[in-house]
């Protein structure tokens, strides 16, 4: 069997630098490793990889769950993935993009012994998945939270980021605040984590400001958003400020409000966060958005896993990072 | 070593049943995949996966290469990735995101002995990673298409796309039809096919038209389209009907030539082609759009992948598939 050392011989380069190479784990001069690819080929050294996890029953693969087929229209999730793949690659480690939509694919994942942890992503608040990863010993890390918060976790501060948007149009006025979030399809039964936890902490801003609050959860589509924009208008036309957390929603809510003849923002002012500045900018007033750290949660995702799975001491605990404000011109002052 | 037949026994089912289990391949009842499962955990068989690719010297993982970090705010990007991850596993693969921004971390891929296969994303016309892909002998298949047609791809029909598009705004009475297309940043250097694909089957359908073409080709953002708008009002005046294949630039195109007083589509009529229908409904007004096959090419291409390896014969030759058109609200008839 070809060894590193026969690679590192012909390449006549040190056995450290073939692995830098074969690794991906530090630049080398481009002259070295077209030196270094040419002896692996023509000794055949293939197959390391393989032979280095059966060795060490590692992998140095990753798997990424994220249960959704059907992609919705959102900006945010490519950041995640993508993010989470050269975090990955960063640290030496390869990502297995997983999509699972149903329990039964899962067996796969924990009996085959392909990956050494799992990275989730549409985090429920019971989440199927994490039961039969715990049950499994699988090391794993989630990108969202369930019930259970002491199960190792990022995660957007939803409690700051609602907070802060309550708070932007407050500044303005505004006293009559609706959330418009997202409805699950009833065939998906549990819902993610982060919709439970966008309405506790507008409710409890609400309280907090002493004003009754009027939560809408819709589709995450330009229709669903229309169908949002129906109701403030038809039930809760007192409502003068809205924070959107539903991507997918913003651009029909804003869209149906105007056409039901509701200025943007004089009638209605609206806050669309945990999103990009890019989708903010498609629609017409440019919104005012709270931006999702969507590259950040990626990579502090996968560095929590590959921290858990290499013993890293004083890893940095559970993480919680709130969405930026950037202002557009879809809030201003209250009417009168 | 414990064996497949081991868990079998233990679980009192067939090796098939346990091999459809581990490998996700077939549907299997809960209650007997609970049993299979409890057993490789009681007995402790794992890396069965690694195990039988040193054997076989196959690992039955592909790796999706695509080469942008900064994911461009684009729909269509998680249908090609998910739809390419979801085909690969019901034929027994997985798919490695592998986010490839360089040459130099190709030497991993193609050194490392991880994959099988290759599928590419983002090609262009001379396309580095293809060069080193052929002379490493590794199996790979393009979504989308360098210079060399001969090489296994599948892609978009871009001439009966664009066809498509200029004749449905010449049934509409436009004669002066511009292309708005996608301007890479200069520091990416050799441009994706798909643009000078684009170019050329919309030049050929001016030319058959006896119209003189205008191509305009700015970033993929709101700030690209903003800045078409502005080309098109003042060095293009004559331009009344707009084609874009550019869907970052779309919503900017709009609003900017609304905000310059141009009425959407009584002064301007836009297509926007390669794009999903959700997007040209989150646009005011809403676009007319030709959605892209996404989600076809992702499994298409992997499947074409698939079938190399494993030798299928009859496999379908290379593949093209052009948009299809959705009216909506962005064509109307030429002005007098």
């Amino acid at each position: 069997m070809v060894t590193m050392r026969d690679v590192a011989e012909r390449a006549n380069v040190s056995i450290a630098t073939v692995s830098f190479v074969i690794n991906g784990t530090k630049r080398v001069a481009p002259e070295t490793r077209t030196r270094i690819e040419a002896a692996i080929r023509e000794l055949g050294y293939r197959r390391n990889v393989v032979a280095r996890a059966l060795a060490s029953s590692r992998t140095r693969i990753l798997a990424l769950l994220h249960p959704y087929l059907e992609a919705r229209p959102i900006a945010t999730a490519n950041q995640f993935l993508m993010s989470a793949a050269h975090g990955a690659r960063e640290r030496g480690y390869d990502l297995v993009l997983w999509p699972v939509n149903d329990d039964e694919q899962m067996s796969h994942l924990l009996a085959g012994g392909l990956v050494d942890g799992a990275l989730l992503m549409e985090v429920q608040l019971r989440d199927p998945r994490v039961d039969r990863l715990i049950a499994s010993g699988l090391p794993f890390a989630l990108i969202g939270r369930t019930e259970d918060e002491d199960l190792p976790f990022v995660d957007m501060d939803f409690t700051t980021t609602i907070e802060q948007a309550v708070g932007h149009l407050r500044s303005f006025g505004h006293r009559r605040i609706a959330l418009v979030t997202l409805r699950m399809r009833a065939s998906t039964g549990n819902e993610p984590g982060w919709i439970m936890r966008v309405k506790s902490a507008y409710r409890g801003a609400m309280a907090a400001a002493g004003e009754p609050p009027t939560v809408i959860a819709v589709e995450g589509t330009s229709a669903g958003g229309r169908k949002a924009a129906r109701r403030l208008s038809e039930d809760f036309p007192e409502v003068t400020g809205v924070v959107v957390v539903n991507e997918g929603a913003s651009a029909g809510l804003v869209k149906e409000s105007r056409a039901l003849g509701r200025s943007v923002p004089d009638d209605l002012s609206i806050i669309s966060a945990a999103t990009t500045a890019e989708l903010g900018e498609m629609i017409e007033p440019s919104l005012t958005v709270m931006t999702a750290p969507a590259t950040e949660l990626g990579r502090l995702g996968v560095n929590a896993l590959i921290d858990q799975l290499e013993g890293v001491p004083d890893a940095p605990p559970n993480i919680l990072i709130p969405c930026t404000l950037v202002p557009g011109q879809s809030v201003g002052p209250a009417p009168a």
